[in-house]
């Protein structure tokens, strides 16, 4: 029975992906750790990497999508969008600098390598995009969200994904053999546009229009349903206008962050809190162990690691720079996370017949390292503030 | 980039799918219909019955069974496990007759009709399973879960599923032409002292275990984390002693329903109401019109669908008589829906090819029929209880 099979193994991977995340999660912290990298190496331990018992699939990848958009829609209801925009210039800075820095140097370091051009190019490109949703769970769990530096980290996060998903692009094109120019230009401005837009009239849509149809409408629950429609349909015009659907869920959180009733703020957090155990693990699930038998490749690993942290501390720290040394420092660190965008260039690149195997092998522990250094990296950067709050008040 | 184009793709399906069930609900509603017969219908109009936008895809089979699970499990919280022994007996007579009527009318008419008798046998299976979940959606809307009627129902609609099960077992291995009678008598017998084990000692373990170990936990949201581990970890099992991971999800509600904390059922109840318009629409993606163009065949889907309406308002109504007219009138209508079951059935026949398409869609016709035609009958049958409810306080 294709169905009830279907839902047996559906079960069973939810069981098993959920139930190892928290376990780990939960010895992690008892280790003085942040449980999110824990559930980042539970998806190591289970994967293909250690054990095996599950590999990358369609289940995970669906349920992290959705945990992954939840969190940044909670993230979004966090931050007042006015307050966004007033760091907007620093933001700018950081975003450029942090990508630029990165795809120089893993550009330089690959050649260093004696790889091909293409290649050394395309793991440049790899190294650009921050995930900013491992930060901003760091952010939020501390109760920092609030702070200058955690809005520049966001504000830069939302130019850094239009800037990556261009780099991106180019090389691709470039791989490809056709360059469309009027598409790569039209392309980011598309996306810069609609973000302004929706920046600077999404809370007065949301107030004005959502809450007045919320009181007509007869469907129950009607306050969660208009949000999660809201979510969804700026999440998807993000995707036609050339950002991450991300993108499009943080947008729609920052719209709604001045009028969503409590309940349907509350509803919208437990679907975040169900599913990011997804997004955390289903990184970890790309890891595989064997490319680094090779002793070059290993060491080109590190190599990569390393400079992926140094060049993103260094530019956006220097970016941010005129907020002061704390800030710079925070938004340094802040930066550092890559996780899912990278894996999915490296996989462009794969099917493109741009990389190899080991090199892929390589980009994805570039990731995977960047993602669990910084949840430390950026409580020790935000020492100072709120320690408790990690074990009170988690997520919500 | 496949992340990320399934990323977009993923989200259009939700803003579409989700988007037009409210919809629908809020037109049926305003009809004065029940509206989650509004979002059945939803499907039927963006599916390739009509505006043929999403066909049955792995993300809606995948959500859908998340709401199909967690509203069961909601259902659960709200049903007392030793209330429900108590009509055992009762629900024991209305699943068995519930099961044998359906299977010999739908068996006798398309014999009638001069279908081949492995096809008949094949439709009469077919039409055996109540799908609870659409009455268990009326029912906890209206706010009348701990009715005796509402008990007896869910009782049988546990066992009929084991029952069904059994049938749809049977049946396949005729068609298969291989009889392996130990499996098929060890199979309910394992499946019955499951149910009865978490039945009989789930609320204690839970009660002692669950409420003592979320005390020592460091993780955030711990009583949500081990209701989530407690709901699939039955549902696996579930699928491993022989019934629907549904059946494992109730009764993950009923030990639970003493026990859990106000704020992890709600977030529980959370996931329910946004992935429940799946399920419910996921049903109506499955209707496909051409087929009824044949007089003969629309002929057969108009009197294969009464008879499965009359069938169990006959059988289960007879069924549970001994509790006075009133419970067997509403035991008898809240049995009709089918729904997934029969889809699934109906799919292994076609797959086998025991059954052809225009049988399939007769099937599918009865599916959604019934599923469609029991939620006014539902709320016809219990018209004295709580009819401001529907508008006030729907689902949670």
């Amino acid at each position: 029975m294709p169905q009830q099979d279907l839902s047996g193994s559906l079960v069973l991977s939810i069981l098993i992906i959920f139930g190892s995340a928290k376990l780990m999660a939960e010895i992690f912290e008892r280790a003085g750790q942040p449980g999110i990298v824990g559930e980042i190496v539970a998806g190591v331990v289970i994967g293909p990497g250690v054990l095996n018992w599950i590999a990358p699939n369609d289940v995970v990848t669906i349920l992290g999508a959705l945990g992954i958009m939840f969190l940044m829609f909670r993230v979004g209801t966090e931050v007042n969008a006015r307050e966004l925009v007033g760091v907007g210039g620093t933001a700018v800075v950081v975003a450029f600098s942090g990508v630029a820095a990165p795809f120089l140097a893993g550009w330089g370091i690959c050649l260093l390598w004696r790889k091909p051009l293409l290649e050394s190019i395309f793991v440049g490109a790899a190294m650009t995009a921050t995930s900013v949703g491992i930060t901003a769970e760091v952010l939020a769990r501390r109760g920092v969200l609030s702070k200058d530096s955690s809005r520049i980290i966001l504000g830069a996060a939302i130019i850094d994904d239009v800037l990556a998903l261009l780099v991106l692009g180019v090389v691709s094109s470039v791989a490809h053999g056709q360059v469309n120019l009027v598409e790569l230009v039209l392309t980011p401005v598309c996306a810069l546009i609609f973000i302004a837009i929706v920046m600077r009239w999404g809370s007065w849509t949301a107030s004005k229009i959502l809450r007045r149809l919320e009181q007509v409408l007869r469907i129950g629950e009607a306050p969660f349903v208009l949000t999660i429609i809201l979510l969804f349909g700026l999440a998807a015009l993000s995707v036609k206008a050339g950002v991450a659907a991300i993108t499009g869920a943080f947008l729609a959180g920052a719209a709604s962050s001045e009028s969503i009733p409590a309940r349907a703020r509350e509803q919208t957090f437990a679907i975040a809190e169900m599913f990011l155990p997804f997004f955390l693990a289903g990184i970890g699930l790309y890891v595989k162990m064997p490319a680094f038998r090779e002793p070059r490749t290993l060491g080109l690993a590190v190599v990569i690691l390393a400079a992926a942290i140094l060049s993103k501390v260094v530019a956006c720290g220097l970016g941010a720079l005129s907020h002061g040394w704390i800030v710079a420092e925070r938004v340094g660190l802040g930066m550092i996370p890559r996780g899912e965008f990278c894996i999915v260039a490296a996989q462009v690149g794969l099917m493109l017949g741009v990389i190899p195997a080991d090199t892929y092998a390589v980009v994805v522990a570039m990731a995977v390292g960047t993602t669990m250094l910084a949840p430390p990296l950026i409580d020790f950067a935000f020492r100072e503030q709120g320690r408790s709050k990690t074990l009170e008040m988690p997520l919500f």
